[in-house]
């Protein structure tokens, strides 16, 4: 078994952002908090933390801290099955890849009771939905809401349902850029905005109809950054329906071509032997995107 | 001199998203395209470009992109200067590092006009307030907008105005975890969110109040998702007053202690040798800031 003292020391830097939070949590000194990461880097040959502030993991680092984390589910589920074990104070920490879009739509609203009323926090980590499942396979996060339907090793894949993404520009935009009518032959010379490099919506888009080659583009990797850009006139882009509702109602946002649009279907990749906290968040999370979510 | 030629084949590629765009961008031959990025690597002795899809630059490529780049712009001059120079279909990129707040509130509006009229495009990279420096630092933006007021060597630092944060929550959070009114020594043990290992504001928030210790929290690297967890009642959380003045209005979101804030300053950075649009956008920032931010 490894030695979950100095595990537990390491993810206690790195959760309360330095040694001396982490001394008045563990009700240690400090001095013996940084021994026992020492002596576990010692032992693992290499360094788990860097010795900045606030302290960051290694990437090794964070795959012990990780694993640290699932422990702690596991043990939390045996809390309930044998009463008597000491339980600790701290609630528990997830670790969760999703895709910026849906954190900015619906994951808030999902999750809320279901984290209230568990004592549970998140340490959300924000992917694009085409490589989130690296950090599962990296066994960097617990779970996962990506874009890929085949689960990686030990772990499970359900379908959560589909994002659909609109094209929009602000009325002031079309207005400078289509001063005739929208135009489908003029769209790539027409600045889009782009989430990032991994991004190709914009680029399906187009192919769906039938325009390819280049286009130009702003690059803007924020979801709510991209929203900005286009209410302030700066491109056009595909923003999730969910996000867009109330400028759309409101007129701030309209559509390039009514009814096209890209749906990105969405899944959750959680690990089998996370726990019952793990398995009864995805039971929760399965039926509070029904009502958000395309059913694929 | 070093090889243009060779620099706008990899420029091309990483900004078109492939050889093949890149090579319809150019007018030749993709695998003309490909010859020159190997040259220019066999010339540098290391890889530029990593050939996956899309492709991405090394960080030695983006160095090198960023450079030709920062050409482009003081090419873009002298065609002001010299007319009759041939001039370039594709419009400006100009990449500048920003922190997701200034994103999500007032970069886009501030920015919009000129881009338009200078046929502008920006690549948008998001850091967070106190860590974009280094990225001009390591040659990498243009410009950036972060909270350090020393300019890296080679470039100037304008104070924009500082970005005012409140300490918000949703009425259904206080409900929940403060039945009885709110409890400044209770708020340690009741969920926050913090926006990331680099994000202070919370830590400064407590220690102004007197509380220090750690504090139990989620972590959510977005700038729109921090507010939907806070509007969920998923935690409390500095939120800038520019991003929630409507949900303040509507009462969506409440002021945990009203009058209690946080102010964060925000400096200009940008190359001294970055060409009359760099000065021109400089200008124009400064003027446009004044009514969002909060004068130094």
């Amino acid at each position: 078994m490894l030695d979950y003292k100095l595990l537990s020391a390491l993810a206690a830097v790195v959760e309360q952002g330095g040694f001396e939070r982490a001394a008045q949590v563990l009700g240690l000194s400090q001095s013996a908090v940084s021994q026992r990461i020492k002596l576990l880097e010692a032992r693992l040959g290499q360094p788990l933390l860097l010795r900045i502030s606030p302290p960051q993991p290694t990437e090794v680092g964070r795959r012990l801290l990780n694993h640290v984390q699932q422990v702690r589910l596991l043990e939390r589920n045996l809390h309930g099955q044998v009463p008597g074990l000491d339980s600790q104070a701290l609630p528990e920490r997830l670790r969760v890849a999703l895709n910026a879009d849906s954190l900015a739509t619906w994951w808030a609203p999902a999750v809320e009771d279901f984290c209230a009323s568990n004592d549970l926090l998140l340490e959300l980590v924000v992917e694009d939905q085409a490589v989130g499942l690296k950090r599962m396979r990296a066994g960097d996060v617990a779970a996962c809401v990506c874009a890929a339907e085949v689960p990686v090793s030990g772990a499970r894949c359900e379908p959560l349902g589909a994002m659909r993404y609109l094209a929009l520009a602000s009325p002031q935009f079309m207005r400078r850029y289509f001063p005739d009518g929208f135009a489908l032959a003029a769209l790539p010379q027409v600045p889009a905005i782009v989430f990032g490099a991994d991004d190709r919506l914009q680029h399906r888009y187009l192919e769906a109809l039938g325009v390819t080659g280049g286009f130009v583009h702003h690059l803007c990797p924020s979801s709510e950054g991209f929203v900005q850009l286009a209410l302030a006139g700066l491109g056009w882009g595909l923003v999730p329906a969910l996000q867009a509702q109330e400028q759309l109602a409101r007129g701030e946002l309209v559509e390039l071509l009514p009814g096209q649009h890209v749906d990105v279907p969405l899944y959750w990749h959680h690990w089998r032997q996370g726990g019952e906290l793990l398995d009864s968040l995805t039971g929760h999370l399965l039926r509070a995107t029904r009502s958000k979510l395309i059913p694929l």
